[in-house]
């Protein structure tokens, strides 16, 4: 099976969508690490590959796919089994609410709030913290009666959503209140071929 | 043809994203308006629907979507031509990446400075200023030698990234610098079925 390139950073948790995915999907990625402390991001060879000076990118040959959303869209679709992502509109659209969810409020609660704590981010602090309170109890009331995120499997949602609310402590914020996320964390770190952020 | 039924408040551009495409691939919509002011989002009847608490929200019968860019990916596979969202992965992967981006970067810069300038929120208004000025000058160059956003034709990536653009004026952010933009608003605006957000 070919391999595809990741353009990574082993802290990113936006990289570790990625690799968590394909991990579990059976994908071979061939890792490039980016270094973002010394400003490779913001080099032409890069920025040619993704104007948004952001890690992940996933280069399939000529095709250069940046967004760690549209890198689990892609290899989903071209991929893996289709229960990651079915085809039918219901569930793409319930797919679509998580990764909307995973781009937006799980992006601006817990990770900003990691961002600050772990990498000295200027970002404000309490609005972050802020927000993860409010991402966190309302993903926990969604998951009391249900298995996972969007489907009755697990599916690329469940990949997009897990990376930053696992990392949420890092960013000083306790998951202890939360019954629900953690029984639903402790199933996707159950699935086979489950890889940890720092493997 | 049976009517879907758009949960809106009409000065949103998460709910015009919703009109505008309904309006483009010919989708007829029964508005519901709900009481932002009023706090009618925040009632158990509106929860119940989204306990994000948030507009837009489609209802088809049994079937309750939250979040804009889902409801685009659902109305379009559901009802439109499939040119809106064409089913190859690298089409879904190009959409998903400009959907990424209207759920993230252009909600937080743009749509978050109209937020303090025209509703007083009380958000930081110069940090979405140069988010902003991030934004806009990416996609101005991506759209240089591009007539739209993720595809060869329009597709729902350019109604979910449209509508907090051209709404940028009113949240203090011109868009006099960006040429290739304005000539994108232009060529969307020209689509038949073209609607503004105050119609």
């Amino acid at each position: 099976m070919a391999q595809y390139v990741l353009y990574n950073c082993g802290p990113s948790g936006n990289c570790y969508k990625v690799r968590l995915f394909a991990a579990l999907a059976g994908i071979p990625l061939k890792i490039l690490e980016v270094d973002l402390a010394g400003g490779e991001h913001r080099q032409p060879a890069f920025t040619a590959l993704n104007p948004w000076q952001q890690v992940p990118v996933l280069q399939d040959g000529e095709i250069v796919i940046w967004d760690s959303q549209a890198i689990l869209v892609y290899l989903a679709e071209r991929y893996a089994e289709p229960e990651w992502c079915p085809p039918d509109p219901l569930s793409r659209a319930r797919v679509m609410q998580w990764l909307s969810v995973s781009a937006n409020e799980i992006q601006h609660g817990p990770a900003d709030a990691r961002l600050v704590r772990k990498f000295a981010y200027p970002l404000n602090y309490d609005h972050a913290v802020r927000l993860s309170s409010h991402v966190l109890t309302t993903i926990d009331a969604h998951l009391a009666d249900r298995e996972w995120l969007a489907l009755h499997l697990p599916s690329i949602a469940d990949c997009a959503a897990y990376p930053y609310i696992a990392l949420a402590p890092e960013g000083g914020i306790s998951l202890e209140p939360y019954d629900a996320i953690r029984a639903w964390m402790a199933r996707i770190e159950a699935l086979p071929g489950y890889v940890p952020i720092g493997s």
